[in-house]
């Protein structure tokens, strides 16, 4: 088996199985319980947010552990509108394209009388247009929510520059870095913005887990059901075990990431590559700034579910989109730009690599599409044959 | 150590340890993804959810995971409200004493326009009066909730009797048996009630995961950020490890019940016998129906946060109350029928007892709890002689 959708997620590394291991066996107690028991595990989650804080160059207090991406997001989001200095009706500006976690809870919000929603669409190469974005900007805009790299197209937006463009408006400036972090250096881009949300489970360390990195100039506002967890921002019993395997993970994805960067667009490229030379073409999304896990693909003549299924049948594991909107006929948002219409919307699929990905597995995908692109399309020149006979 | 916090947190067992392992390493794939190692996760997610409907006796599609036992109670209870056949003002009927999750969101609640909150006050015995609740009943109220058994007093509630009355007025009604949930039977309150919500670090299984048992005639409407997770009620990559884990300790649970109650119940009547014999008094709340895993104590002179440390100096870890609410200084409300004054409160410790509670922990705890009174009653003596020398 090929397992090429770690965009969707990724099994636990060893150190993050065996944190999560150890501290569940050893350090079980309840980090809000005042007896040692207590103590030991608070000490462990005092070390894993201090992990997190060192990754983020702030304060451990600017971390917040939550069950996850989804909840990261839109606790990010929550957070970021009760601290708003406006008070009154708030505007917030997004794009068509973020995760479906934030896009609908966005589209719920603006249903409301004192929400407003501006949905950005992409531009050219899949990217937000930033003087577009700053033409939308209204007095009472609070925050601004773009994700850092699509997991769709694995376009890279203008993080930093849109930051810069908005310090200078005293907007709240969220960026989803769930598919980036770990894999691409967050550094350029953490001075400009107040806000970023990561996950676990993307990066090796165990699902229902996540955090939110909050700037240290936010002055945040206590969560409204009254709790003394996660600085007040979070109500529940805080899951340290799976925090400090997390937390492993992500230290080690960060010492890792030179390498894993290197490596995965040394695999990107070769498999980009090799695909020109398939008989029957599998065209890749490409753009200018993209992260190399992750490629999108259009198929020649098939639907993107049907071509999924095909790889499944020969060992290989692909995705027609996120995982977290499979049942859902829509094309994902972020390719837009990258196809003339739904037919060819419908032909897409996702390849994501990841630091385990090796070149024999992308031999071995690329020899098998060849297989099933042939195959596929003799049967439909015979079916063509036969309706014509 | 003498682990005596059995209701803040326990620690994992090695069914769930070894669970977790297993899930994460071989069936690590997102339970969304299409491909076979998704169906894989699937497939294992189906079977967890099929051991909690056969405990619920009931059908899986009844059955909620969630990232634990908060926020099974607020999605319960939002989820309820969403489905009450009320659209205008909706009111809920709630107690003084509920788990400060449900107690400070129902606060928040209240603070709506469109949202009544009748806080019952606990009567005798730190029981709900029904026919109190009964005439608190109006036209529009929507939602009953009372929490089974309460983590400070251990007292059990009239659930089923409550039930009862409350399907005869067609009122949605949910009990958080997120305390009794592995150590009392919950077979007699079953029929009686719309909505239970669980935990799964209260019955020696991992942190971060809940879950909610709906009766079938509650017809569930989505959750309002579309999504296609746990029926469409619940955003979020399900955690497939957490859950099967949590999964194999509620079946262990289940089937050590009678053992569990038997054990429980002899040690707390071991444990209140020998309270009898200390030189300075302890004084057991009791009340005619409590669950035998916690003893709420009244210490006779000092205040409980001190007493809690002197425990933990002796290697014996107790409560001052719900971890959830440490850090306030509130006397928890369900002791409020077995004090007569705040100050009396403030003398408030908690010891809860699990199926590893032994005999000798007991005699531990007793020949400790002694040395510490007696000591800290010289201590006041000699303090009291000084200032009056």
């Amino acid at each position: 088996m090929v397992y090429c959708d770690y965009a969707a997620t990724t099994p636990m590394s060893d150190i993050a199985l065996e944190v999560y291991q150890d501290v569940a066996k050893n350090f079980f107690g309840n980090a809000s319980s005042l007896h040692d028991t207590g103590g030991k595990a608070m000490d462990i989650l005092d070390q894993a947010r201090a992990i997190l804080a060192d990754i983020f160059h702030t304060q451990p207090r600017q971390i917040v552990f939550t069950s996850g991406g989804t909840e990261s997001n839109l606790l990010a989001v929550d957070s970021l509108l009760r601290a708003s200095p406006i008070k009154e009706k708030k505007h917030i500006i997004t794009s068509e394209a973020e995760h479906s976690s934030l896009y609908y809870y966005f589209q719920e919000l603006s249903k409301s009388e004192d929400i407003e929603v501006t949905f950005l669409p992409l531009g050219v190469d899949g990217q937000i247009d930033i003087e577009e974005l700053l033409q939308t900007v209204q007095p009472h805009t609070s925050l601004v929510s773009i994700q850092h790299v699509s997991g769709e197209t694995g376009v890279i937006q203008p993080i930093a520059d849109i930051g810069k463009k908005l310090k200078e408006q005293d907007i709240y400036f969220h960026s989803d870095a769930i598919q980036s972090f770990g894999k691409i250096d967050l550094e350029p881009i953490l001075p400009h913005v107040d806000c970023l949300t990561i996950s676990s489970h993307k990066i090796f360390g165990p699902k229902g887990v996540g955090a939110i990195y909050f700037h240290p100039q936010v002055t945040l506002l206590p969560h409204p059901v009254i709790t003394n967890h996660e600085h007040g921002l979070r109500p529940g019993t805080v899951d340290v075990p799976a925090i400090a395997s997390f937390s492993a993970s992500a230290l080690q994805q960060k010492q890792q990431i030179s390498h894993n960067k290197k490596h995965l667009t040394y695999i990107r490229e070769l498999f980009c590559e090799k695909l020109k030379n398939l008989e029957v073409p599998l065209r890749p999304i490409t753009s200018p700034a993209q992260c190399p896990s992750i490629v999108g693909c259009i198929a020649d003549f098939v639907q993107g579910d049907y071509v999924m299924l095909e790889y499944n049948r020969n060992g290989i594991d692909i995705s027609t989109g996120s995982a977290c909107s499979i049942g859902y006929t829509n094309i994902p948002r972020s390719i837009s730009p990258f196809i003339s219409d739904r037919e060819e919307g419908n032909r897409y699929i996702r390849f994501s690599f990841s630091h385990l990905t090796t070149e024999q597995d992308i031999s071995q995908i690329v020899e098998i599409s060849n297989r099933i692109f042939v195959r596929m399309k003799e049967e439909r020149t015979n079916y063509e044959k036969k309706i014509n006979w």
